[in-house]
């Protein structure tokens, strides 16, 4: 039967290999570019990636080592251990979280990364759609399409500061809606829901029986106002589902040491998918994570307080442009700078900003259709770098403009 | 429209939930048992999980560590480490492998398990058939149901020895089959397939058109012959997949590192999917993998002989008896125990025996039907330990047999 197939190689793979290959697999070939010219050498500023610049703190360090050399090497708990999932569930509490959460309803998983899939999995049947504003994280796209789901992208309008309209996510709703997925504060924009826009969401939750998955990645980074986690909001801490880790707030990112928080039922199917896709995370690195709880806030301060000087110095740096405007963050380590007025696409200006001036950032239509005539950039390097940056992406915008014009106006020896 | 659904909870998890909820799952229940009456200070001998009672050998912790103080606590190569993946390569190629293996074939994860699953994952779509003899691992039900597949069981007849029948695979064959699952050194009985039997699984696998999906992380630890990787063989290595990990022959298993080995469109595919399931593996653990593949073999022989030792003191201590029977396994970290003679199901005995002897061992049936009436036991704890966990599983067996051979014959009293 198979040999009728005329698309077929010998075997054949599933057709999720299909539903995860999307631009998002795709979206970081150009930080991949990047990596290996720098490696080669040249003198190229990387600003495509979410990984912190900073070393992880000493105590959490300190504490990996402490727990490898004691032989704290087997398997562990696959739900996580018990006092780690205890600060967990306290640090959620501390963040506006449900306040009778406690260590059964968290979950430990390699990552948020992990976390969002996992939970993907546990709520998402094949055809089921979830509403996600977008831009939005590239990943999001693979993680709902790896369960059968499909996303529905609702815009985020640029010129509305990329908050989401009520009214569009509600039209966006059908029969077949089972989840709205939001990120706040967000990655690419740096933008935090409003408490009233919690409320809103909220609503349409109850009202259309809807989960509500919310990635929090960027929570410990914000720079003005309070974080508010919506399964504290009357009737959601059974509907919603909160995933974080430690990758952002505590430079972890290569730890991959994150959770979910949510109701029970979705903790004993997490730890049933985890037996059989990850069998636990590693127990020294959990020791690590529990002495990331418990460390001084000082150095967490410290490297929040440098994202916010990094933000400013991009701020401060493009302020008198004609060219490009900057669209400043209120949290986290990305930024939206709007390049629209060089008439080119952000793809192509990307590409350029690299080949010939050097420096990496990710073109907005990567995240979504709504950040075209954006780029993002990380503030993953000293401000002083940033500065340089920022000045060759001026430059390289000029340059674009003045050609687009040129090529828009007709050339007089063809007209006359 | 939810609502007129009467097993309706509010919101709804995803039948995946009920796919991954098996006997796999509940398989631990005793192991978790078992470790809680240890943790409260009874004395109790653990034999329910594969997890070697060694420390990781220093070399490979003081790798991690160096790596941690220098700083190695990014985001890595989603693929793994070029240098381990050539480290994987050679591995595999010295293990029987096919000798055109490179970098280019292999994909780091999170585990064996992990690499099962994300195996899984890009092989199977929903209806598809997958081979598996039984008993097997606990996982693979999971692992294979989580994509929507079927899991086909084929005895291995204990009496031959717990080896496959060519025919009653070829039996099995539909044309719905995708994939056969082989594991070998086999959990739980410790055989290994022969050479010819790999031969004629690759040819049924060729001339059905199917994938081979080989579980082999405990090919390092085989007492006596060679291990053999089907890829080798004409014609499989672009239909072979082959799954490993350092958990048991490194003493590793918290580390979570593990490999695929298989044709270069399924890394494609893999990578994909890790980069939305796991965002790469931590590359100080990646870092301590690479020194593991560089350590001196002494340490591992050492491992594999101290297993080899706790094997043959099992089967001397119960050589003279007349209710149990060894089968001694050829390679790995587990042996049968035949205690058909007692007349109980093995669940019941396994649970009797922890309860009242202080030995938690896996029932046979959590493995599949064709090993009930043997249970299983984990060679790690200390030959002296093995012993005594013989004798109280001896005098178990006996209590048991006298009470059912009692149960069986009319009482006096009655027939009177
Ligand atoms: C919005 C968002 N969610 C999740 C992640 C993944 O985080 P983790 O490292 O915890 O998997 C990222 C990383 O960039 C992110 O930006
Ligand atoms: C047959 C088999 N496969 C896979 C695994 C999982 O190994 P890992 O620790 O590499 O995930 C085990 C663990 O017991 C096993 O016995």
């Amino acid at each position: 039967m198979r040999s009728a197939d005329p698309h077929h190689v010998s075997p054949r793979y599933a057709q999720l290999t299909q539903r995860i290959a999307g631009e998002g697999a795709s979206a970081w070939n150009i930080h991949f570019r990047a990596k290996a010219r720098q490696a080669r050498g040249e003198d190229v500023i990387i600003l495509s990636v979410g990984d912190p610049d900073f070393d992880t703190p000493p105590s959490i360090v300190d504490a990996a080592v402490d727990s490898l050399r004691r032989g704290v090497t087997h398997y562990a708990d696959v739900q996580g251990k018990q006092a780690l999932r205890e600060r967990i569930a306290a640090y959620h509490r501390a963040h506006g979280g449900q306040p009778e959460t406690s260590a059964d309803h968290v979950a430990v998983l390699a990552g948020a990364q992990c976390g969002l899939y996992a939970t993907a999995q546990c709520l998402l049947d094949p055809g089921d759609e979830v509403i996600i504003p977008e831009p939005a994280y590239v990943t999001y796209e693979a993680v709902v399409q790896s369960t059968g789901a499909v996303p529905v992208w609702v815009s985020l309008p640029p010129d509305e500061g990329f908050q989401p309209r009520p009214a569009d996510i509600e039209a966006a709703i059908t029969p077949r809606t089972k989840a709205i997925l939001i990120n706040s504060p967000h990655n690419p924009t740096g933008q935090c829901l409003t408490p009233a826009m919690w409320e809103t969401i909220a609503t349409l939750c109850r009202k259309h029986d809807l989960w509500l998955i919310v990635d929090a990645v960027y929570a410990d980074l914000i720079f003005d106002g309070e974080h508010l986690s919506p399964d504290s909001l009357p009737g959601m801490a059974e509907r919603t589902v909160v995933i974080s880790s430690l990758s952002k707030s505590h430079a972890m990112t290569g730890w991959r040491l994150g959770w979910v928080v949510g109701p029970r039922p979705l903790m004993a199917h997490l730890v049933n998918l985890a037996l059989c896709m990850l069998y636990g995370c590693q127990p020294f690195i959990q020791d690590a994570a529990i002495a990331a709880f418990d460390a001084p806030p000082a150095a967490l301060d410290m490297m929040r307080e440098t994202y916010r000087q990094r933000r400013d110095a991009v701020v401060d740096t493009l302020r008198d442009s004609e060219t490009v405007a900057t669209l400043p963050p209120a949290a986290g380590m990305f930024m939206m700078i709007d390049i629209r007025a060089t008439g080119l696409s952000t793809h192509a200006f990307a590409d350029r900003l690299l080949d010939e001036h050097g420096v990496s950032v990710l073109a907005g239509e990567a995240f979504g259709a709504s950040a075209a005539g954006f780029v993002r950039l990380s503030l993953t390097v000293d401000a002083d770098r940033l500065r340089e940056a920022c000045r060759r992406i001026e430059r390289c915008a000029q340059e674009c403009q003045g050609e687009s014009r040129l090529a828009a106006r007709p050339l007089d020896g063809m007209t006359s």
